[in-house]
């Protein structure tokens, strides 16, 4: 992207300044942005992270803690000493202190909030006490607010003089003598306005607040819906108390979008999916198929016992009652994948040196969730058709088949989004219905192959 | 959400307003908001949006046509006069313009060009000509830039003199004698630093650039990976012709998200899905649902004929090989449903008062879908299963059961994630996996009763 894109770090290049270490690592770190470094982060050993640390400042480390997922956090702060974190501390908003303290166990953060300023350690301890979820949780109490009788020079003066970081951007809010929220000032428009203006002519009044436990998500909303830079966190008296900028605000909402996506397709709301081990997204994705699975053995029992002319069935039509739980589970398991994949896709979670080892993990997801849902089903079948000749034959081609079916289902899944994506097409428009539709007819067609291998002969 | 919630001005109180017209419209029109005004905008009447409109000033329009969605906005540009439009556009800034423009015809936006300033006018059509969804269709060329060897106070100086809308809050580039990018400096540091400073004394160097042909997904992605304020846009020789602020890009990622969503589900990726019309919202659905059913159906021909013990089968379990139709037409119905509707209140899209009629308008969507899939089903299913007694008695067995089974599925679609929402549950949870088993059980159960009613004295 950068005009001399040649020119811009690497993974590979980072892998080989730690293996230099010494003299050559700083600089190379110097060179590299935070953000990049998060982003390598999870694929580096702990040993090599050790060494990037230290090859790092207070400011580094602290960008890296800034741009890190919590995955990588936590391990930077176990890597840190208390002293190490305590400098790191200073550099940051009290929001993200707050978050990042969350991260580490009680102990170590007491040790940390035990050797920061006597001041901002109380304002850290009331900050941690809101709820995650609300605008409490959600602010920052660095900001800068002046009562109105004030010029926009004494502003700037305060701006200037004020300590420590200060929320960035966000321009300063106008008070009333009881503290509470009457305006806002940019600072494009501090620095637009001649500095003897009173501040109250410069201010935009007619301010909306929020609560401090106000619901994050319903105060993220406001925030996009009238595209304020910044709005206000009033506590029970209406005074101001913290404030909460557009950034922090879309990145709510950038986070519920993508949590609605992956509840949706019945797995957990966790970023960066296809980083985690495939044990836990085994665990986070089968509470759906075992919905499926019940779901399914209540239809295969109904239309036993309900269908006009079930008691003449066949072998080969009873296994028909059980192509629901394959379909239903071939489907899951492909639009779990496939919807993953879309949002890695959009979000740069999966860079395309990474496609090769995010499909066999994903097919292993698949392989796995067939194999107990196979299992399960299998004997449960075993036992409830039991007027068949062999029930443990017939309960054991309809487990092969779902395994066949829903391994080939979460291939699919992960392969189409992939062609999809080095093809040039938008993989969400191919991996939704075009998807679903082929692992209808596949799986039908792999549950037909297996039973009429496993039981055609002598039906 | 406001401290006073009772104070701010509702839908009910702009009707009242604009009956009152006259003297009492203006004032209150004042203390609306853009944004509520804008959201209330496809409620009204064309009449009262006319009259809106005259009661507001030029600034007030235009910050409605910012604030709107593009339905809104077309009907807005329709009912001002070309001088109206002249005049709002002289308030926007550039990129808004071009978007804005493209909304109405080309006789009347070629009008609006020839009266605005010449100079203004031709840096709109070369705009204009960049691809909407690249860099140079996003960027905004309201900008200052300024080179390295002035002062702080200069800047400042500059952007006081500056005349027009300047990009908001994204500080300022600086260029070198070539004209590209080689720094940025925020507007809070411009205000924190003492105005002899040199701006290459202040300015973070090392910028990352993006070329204005680039799409605009990625330049979004990178703002966000990197978290700026701002993205410098270069043209083929590097020089810098534009500015993407952080907002644009992250409604870019927004956008595309919720774009993903409904794509997966088979839908179009329009906003708002509840305020289309109804017809409207069945054609973008039926390409999903002609999937499911010619998939449907060649499952069906492929159990029937591969199936072991098939030439045995009774009407019964005949009738069991479309199942697969039913439990896949009503599952897209039902997931499109709630997907919408969970998105839709997580956007606010939806607000209690509408909830009544969507869930209408759904299950009539719905109803629409099944009536066509279960002709289409009925007739093909009556003629390729010509082997019955009765093929006609049977496919509209099948048809019926495919209606009634997708309009509930419909019916349950809107009203469990509205129900949710009611008690406090995240609907995204329930309406995922949990309403995907509650349609298929519940699709398997109609098909049974309806072909048990239908076909199930005399099978």
């Amino acid at each position: 992207m950068q005009t001399d894109p040649d020119k811009r770090p690497e993974f590979d290049d980072l892998v080989a300044a730690l293996e230099l270490g010494g003299e050559a690592l700083a600089p190379f770190l110097q060179e590299v942005h935070a953000a990049d470094l998060a982003n390598w982060a999870p694929d580096l050993s702990e040993e090599q992270l050790g060494a990037a640390l230290n090859g790092l400042d207070t400011e580094g480390r602290s960008e890296l803690l800034k741009f890190a997922e919590d995955a990588v956090r936590e391990e930077v702060l176990a890597l840190l000493t208390i002293d190490q974190i305590v400098e790191v501390v200073q550099e940051m908003p009290a929001d993200e202190v707050v978050d990042l303290l969350a991260l580490t166990d009680d102990d170590r953060s007491e040790r940390v909030l035990r050797s920061v300023d006597f001041e901002r350690a109380q304002g850290l301890r009331k900050l941690a006490r809101y709820d995650e979820e609300t605008a409490g949780g959600l602010m920052t109490v660095d900001f800068l607010s002046v009562t109105d009788d004030v010029h926009v020079g004494d502003v700037i003066k305060d701006l200037r003089s004020e300590e420590g970081p200060a929320a960035d951007e966000g321009g300063v809010f106008v008070v009333d003598p009881e503290g509470k929220p009457i305006g806002h000032v940019s600072d494009r428009d501090l620095l637009m306005t001649p500095i003897h203006t009173p501040i109250r002519d410069v201010m935009e009044s007619g301010l909306i607040t929020v609560g401090v436990n106000d619901d994050q998500e319903d105060v993220a909303q406001l925030v996009r819906k009238y595209s304020f830079a910044a709005v206000p966190v009033v506590d029970f008296s209406g005074a101001l108390i913290g404030v909460i900028s557009a950034e922090d605000a879309q990145e709510v909402l950038q986070e519920e979008a993508e949590e609605d996506i992956l509840r949706l397709v019945g797995t957990s709301p966790e970023v960066q999916q296809t980083r985690l081990p495939v044990l836990t997204r085994v665990r986070h994705r089968l509470p759906l198929q075992a919905l499926t699975v019940l779901g399914g053995l209540a239809t295969a029992r109904l239309l036993g016992t309900a269908l006009p002319g079930a008691e003449d069935a066949t072998v080969g039509t009873d296994v028909l009652r059980y192509l629901p739980i394959i379909i239903g589970l071939a489907g899951n398991v492909g639009i779990q994948a496939s919807t993953i994949l879309v949002r890695a896709f959009a979000t740069g979670e999966v860079a395309p040196d990474r496609q090769r080892s995010v499909l066999a993990s994903e097919v292993l997801v698949g392989f796995i969730i067939s194999l107990i849902c196979g299992a399960v089903t299998m004997a449960i079948a075993t036992v409830s058709e039991s007027q068949l000749p062999d029930p443990l034959h017939f309960g054991a081609s309809v487990g092969v088949a779902i395994v066949v079916a829903v391994t080939w289902a979460a291939f699919l899944g992960s392969v189409v989004p992939m062609l999809c994506q080095r093809w040039g097409i938008d993989p969400a428009i191919v991996a939704g219905p075009f998807l679903v539709t082929l692992s209808d007819v596949s799986g039908a067609a792999i549950f037909v192959g297996v039973t009429t291998l496993s039981l055609g002969v002598g039906v």
